[in-house]
């Protein structure tokens, strides 16, 4: 069994040759990937079934409908090799079960976004949405690493729930402040992908992440 | 030029072949079709394109993410052959922005869902929402046929923005009172699609659909 770096590398790139090569560069020093829509469009749900093969893979579909459909879209992303799906919790308890139910508990629900939009809506009930997770048997929640503070509160709603947090690197969030924190695992894209040595750039990430507990 | 039905074929199946099979036997009836991300998963991305050389695809993505993949998301739809896609305002007003810059304002903005998980979180702030898709410039928005008091509420806040109704038939929205109350067209999918006869279900919706107005 190999030892956990807790670094996810999100994969938000469009071309497959681009994500395969990422990927495999990182491999050593990464849990698992991420994957979102501009990926799955241009290269074909295939890559998901593709990148399964080498790590485990989280589909960041941001998935926001009415149950029935939530449920359809979850059941295709895990038919195609996904270990694990992203939901919002704003459609509401109904929509993130039927996500729950279809992933068998697999799923991580938004609870905060990071842009400046985010505090238009989804900020302010960010508590309620974290408790959504909880009830609704999720596997954990997403939260930004840009805002430790969050992390911890919001880990003290969902008590043993996993936390996965992007915004590390470009966006500004330190991998270190956010694990520190309460989150499971960071999510890392462009430090990684846009180096030119993934390899060493995950590694640097990984063995920031080492530094804590 | 062909006369307007104002109905959208809703393509809520998971085949490439079922639904081409419907879209051509519905195509005399209706303007437009909408797909969705289960069958985008489970027929490829290449039947957005596939569908676009029948009648204008509508791109029912829920796209709710940040403003940077909100236009990767929308991009790749358009060079599928996407003439509009369908966004979530509740991430906040700059990623509808981002939507509207990169589908050149072909963009419809959810409001309410009909759900009963719409009702916790969406239908609270749906003014708000409709607000939203006015000031940034969309062509329209999404409002459920199933209150059709409603629809015409969010008609008063969005000037001349198109209206565009799901919750027909199946779901008990009737299509002449959601165009009465201020829709553009109306959604409808199972009524057409789970028909013995497809055309004849959406001849039907089209002559009711012809009685408003």
């Amino acid at each position: 069994m190999e030892k956990r770096t807790r670094v996810i590398l999100a994969l938000d790139v469009t071309s497959s040759e681009e994500a395969m090569r990422v990927v495999g560069a990182a491999a050593d020093y990464i849990d698992a990937v991420k994957t979102n829509w501009p990926l799955t469009l241009a290269a074909g749900p295939e890559i998901i079934t593709q990148l399964s093969k080498v790590k485990p893979v989280v589909c960041d579909m941001k998935i926001a409908d009415i149950p029935s459909i939530n449920r359809l879209i979850v059941e295709q992303a895990m038919a195609r090799g996904a270990s694990a799906v992203i939901c919002h919790g704003f459609p509401g308890e109904d929509s993130v079960k039927a996500c729950v139910e279809a992933s068998k508990g697999s799923v991580y629900v938004v609870t905060e976004m990071s842009h400046p939009g985010g505090k238009q809506f989804t900020a302010p009930i960010a508590d309620r949405l974290a408790e959504i997770a909880r009830v609704a048997g999720a596997r954990g929640i997403v939260a930004p690493a840009t805002r430790p503070e969050r992390i911890a509160a919001l880990r003290a709603i969902i008590g043993d729930l996993e936390v996965i947090s992007p915004g590390v690197g470009a966006q500004g969030g330190k991998a270190s402040d956010a694990l520190r924190a309460g989150a499971d695992y960071v999510i890392v894209g462009r430090t990684i992908y846009q180096a030119n040595d993934p390899r060493e750039a995950a590694r640097q990430v990984a063995e920031e992440a080492r530094t804590v507990e």
